[in-house]
């Protein structure tokens, strides 16, 4: 079993800010300098040893509200940041796989629950902290679920039984909002919204 | 003006594969090694002198179809990959701006042109090129636009005059033809797809 605070893997870091430092150059390990490049027009963190340019984008978090039978399925983060708040599974996106697939695989790590992805539910652009995060719908099959290492707890609950005073992310409280309104609603749009910072 | 086969820009690369290379740590600058952290279920490029992770994540391509009285604006590629080659404005998403703005901002960057972001279009996984591709509906109020230092030529053209043949990117082909279903059929969905590579 792996202490939740020891490893700083990414997953493990929730959604804290992932940028990245490029004192040094990958590429050859010199140290880099800031500047505009030639025909752009952002300071980038350049090597002059070796010409490589250190670009940084934003991150794509995926995750999803995934309900069972009018339940909504949360988990408490057992991780910090906002360790002891509920969250809905959601992670960082891994090269190799789709938003569908990403979103998926958190389910299946947060609340080991098998869901099938359905709609897009949320672009929520959350440009201080450089990420975008990614919101579906889903279906769990089977009410079959359990504590996935980066949860102290996991369940079903149904609308009138969420902590939204313990929500541990603005994004995800737009997304479950957003979520439930829709439901109500019996429509299955998707919505878009900035915050700037994560809390 | 810059050469545009010169400076090796993020833009300027079009959506070439932007994989860093971390051999080397870029905050201390020792050699890195391939391993999976504990607590992680992936290899990642880590550093036994500081202990830093060098997590690689997919980048966002943001672009749009913009529409001025039933034409399309599309752009010439003055740039490799794909130069000669027609496309839809699209590029890397910055730090700091929203889904929207960044293809706004290349909407301004490859055609000079001031648009209005309207609903989300399309979501492209390339997972192959680590990548997702966001492309939105746009309208340009007037149809002024001009010739970006990226591009070799712009235009304002009808669905049928649309270069099926010389388009860049299967990912700006899937949002084309999806953004023409609709519109001849009157609604204003988004898709989803997957392309595992680039082209």
């Amino acid at each position: 079993m792996t202490d939740p605070n020891g490893p700083p893997r990414q997953e493990l870091l929730g959604f804290a800010s992932m940028s990245m430092n490029f004192s040094y150059c990958g590429n050859c390990g010199a140290r880099t300098v800031i500047r505009i490049p030639e025909g752009d027009h952002l300071p980038r963190r350049i090597c002059d040893n070796c010409g490589t340019i250190h670009y940084e984008n934003p991150r794509i978090v995926v995750g999803c509200v995934a309900e069972h039978e009018n339940q909504i399925l949360i988990c408490l983060r057992a991780i910090e940041p906002r360790r002891g708040y509920w969250t809905i599974p959601a992670g960082f996106l891994e090269n190799g796989e789709t938003l569908e697939q990403g979103a998926a695989r958190e389910c299946q790590e947060e609340a080991l629950a098998t869901v099938q992805i359905g709609s897009l539910l949320a672009l929520v652009n959350i440009t201080g902290a450089h990420q975008v995060h990614v919101f579906f719908r889903a279906g769990l099959a089977e009410p079959v679920y359990g504590v996935g290492i980066e949860s102290l707890e996991t369940k079903l609950v149904h609308a009138a039984d969420i902590p939204w005073n313990d929500i541990a992310f603005p994004s995800t409280r737009f997304a479950l909002e957003r979520y439930l309104e829709d439901r109500a609603a019996g429509i299955d749009s998707y919505h878009s919204t900035e915050l700037t910072r994560r809390l």
